[in-house]
């Protein structure tokens, strides 16, 4: 049984451009990896005519209806007046929605209206999808062979509902189970990475493998369906494998959320501590570890060295070096990393210099030319990169930067050589 | 004459979830902006017979349809084929964009297939509408009483191409010109601007006056229509003074891109440099200046402090201050920025500490609480910040805390108090 999808998006602040419609992309991927194919996106905005119309052609055209927005009390609960009419369903007052709505304010610590029960109103027969982190309730029900699932706007919301909620009941819909694993890849091109797998991809029905190209990432998911969990998994054992021999050490990582991620756990399961020296990327390396709670217990510090005379007087950079062959090149980077493990007492540093454009540098290197380097107690390793090209723009070229000295990083920890490419 | 606008995006990649409908969200903003309402967004697949369905109903429910996607030989030019076909017109080749599409690959010196020149057919009698972006070019026609125009999908290609090409083309079709200001507004929540300014929005017709609300900051965008540009701008300018004196200094710019972008230009302009002593923030000031193109006139370096001793030592922050109150106070925020100035030999220093969570810190401070600090050559200026709440995550606590150093800076260069909130 393949079912179809459409997914309905209700709120005028998507049609003036207010906010972007991010459910439709987290949805997709999510039903995606469900094995459910997504045919439509769709967003009206706050009114009962055209959300009528619309409701009435997704009902027509795909068998699930899953509607994002147009809950609580803000806009008189829109979506939920016109989908239950539309199914011909009568809405009835849920006492135990009504609970968990006065249980959220008790603990948010907010003062609740009158209006916020009226979200307690849901279709007769409803599946209720509970809400734990907002007060708009979702619901799910079937009529006839149309399945509709309605989920509150706010991603903070709709996002973790789907999955605890929506998910399993959408699963209910059909035998088995579904299970899917994401091999993270860094160090190969999108196109490459697709053109090597394409033929197998083509070729596998269950699992599936599919691509995702993420700013100078691939991700690999591979979903499999059987009748019990251990089945999903025994399918996709033998599929990671091949994808593992095929791509090596570019794989780093299954379920995984990034390369900063990999390297802060690895990190700290050894007990090391990092520091970073940055000129091009500017203190986004430092940044992209900071984003991550717990990244104190790992990183000491950094220094962004944006003038020659930081490189030297902060970080112990040779002035000669930097008289004789510039800032951007091998040896600074070098430096840099040494001067960084330094002077921030860290068992590790990394260290990026280079030209992030839009203009080439006074010594005419081009754009895109970047030095990445990794220092630990004995030793110092440098990549080269070439990040030139039309499409590299300068954010690119620094987020390339940064994911080069994770990955200098993790294959470090990995005691492969942190150089090779 | 009130034009009614949909948007139809073309893409199997959209559908899996790969990527997002960003150029749905800029598209509604720069159509907002533009007098034009937007009704509906639409998304489909790369398939035949779903988009000849998709663009029949948007040629029965708006008049104005704008598709993004499915130009480009890797699509079959899907979105050309369908769409001409539909509206009776048939595709010729158009042998000025081939020359364009020859130029783009001479001039970025890519093999071009030959494939790549039937991007050059396109319907008949229609507006080519140019793309110095990429390859593919857009097109604009009008078929009784509907209006058409294509656009690539990537965003680097389609946005600029909409405010150049199709934007004057749509502005066509109506008589007299459209002109908007935006005003930007940081250190009052957006609920709070909505409040003063809803009567007043209300009760606006020609200008319209519309807020957008961003992470921690408010865009006010006033929008005139007028036989003339200078007639627009005397709409535009009357509403223009009466919120700056409602908002006062709140306002940092209009028709500015950010607050780090004001700051980089004020320094530019009076000779300044500056550099950056962070800790919660941990290297996300200098990132989002270092964004910038040019910043490098402006910015020396930073330091990131993440760990008392690196305060100590890299910064000169007392060790017995360190102890007696902890890293998260004021004393610490001025002496972190005091000694960035004098360690990286800058102007104007800003600093950062606090706890961006999601634990509170070994003092129990709780999450939120950050000092921000600015250094000149004799004073130093703090700044308390509660930005706890249920909505103030990890990454916003970190992003509010950058916005208030910029701000410091801005209200030091304009001469005000760099403390007042």
């Amino acid at each position: 049984m393949s079912h179809t999808v459409e997914l309905l998006a209700v709120g005028t602040e998507l049609l003036l451009g207010n906010i972007a419609n991010t459910d439709a992309r987290e949805l997709s991927r999510e039903l995606s990896s469900l094995g459910l194919n997504v045919y439509y996106h769709s967003v009206v905005g706050d009114n009962p005519a055209r959300l009528r119309q619309a409701v009435e052609l997704a009902k027509s055209r795909a068998d699930i209806l899953i509607t994002t927005g147009g809950l609580g009390p803000t806009c008189d609960d829109l979506t939920k007046q016109v989908v239950a009419e539309t199914f011909g369903k009568k809405l009835v007052f849920s006492e135990e929605s009504a609970q968990s709505i006065r249980d959220f304010f008790a603990r948010t610590g907010k003062a609740m209206t009158d209006n916020n029960l009226q979200q307690a109103w849901l279709p007769e027969g409803c599946t209720i999808l509970k809400n734990r982190w907002g007060t708009a309730p979702g619901c799910a029900f079937r009529s006839g062979n149309n399945y509709v699932v309605m989920l509150p706007g706010p991603p903070s919301e709709c996002l973790p509902m789907f999955r605890e909620e929506a998910a399993p009941w959408l699963m209910g819909l059909s035998e088995g189970v579904i299970r899917s694993r994401t091999l993270r890849v860094f160090g190969m091109g999108e196109s490459r990475v697709e053109d090597l797998l394409r033929q197998r991809m083509n070729a596998l029905t269950n699992p599936t493998l599919a691509p995702y190209a993420k700013e100078g990432e691939v991700e690999l998911r591979i979903t499999a369906k059987a009748d019990t969990p251990r089945e999903a998994e025994a399918l996709i054992a033998p599929v990671e494998a091949e994808v593992r021999s095929l791509l090596g050490d570019l794989v780093y990582g299954a379920d995984v959320p990034s390369l900063e991620a990999v390297v802060l756990a690895g990190l700290k399961g050894r007990g090391l501590t990092m520091g970073t020296a940055e000129s091009c990327t500017g203190g986004l390396i430092a940044k992209r570890i900071t984003d991550l709670p717990g990244s104190s217990a790992v990183l000491k510090g950094g220094v962004v060295s944006y003038t020659n005379e930081v490189k030297q007087h902060v970080l112990g950079v040779p002035a000669r070096l930097l008289e004789e062959q510039g800032a951007v090149c091998a040896d600074v980077a070098a430096a840099m990393a040494q001067g960084a493990r330094r002077v921030l007492g860290c068992d590790l540093s990394v260290s990026a210099t280079g030209v992030a454009g839009p203009d080439s540098d006074e010594r005419g290197n081009p754009v895109g030319l970047v030095y990445v380097a990794l220092a630990d107690r004995e030793r110092v390793w440098v990549r080269e990169l070439h990040l030139g090209g039309t499409r590299h723009r300068r954010d690119r070229i620094r987020a390339l930067g940064a994911n080069h000295a994770f990955d200098m990083i993790r294959r470090y920890l990995d005691g492969k050589d942190p150089e090779q490419l």
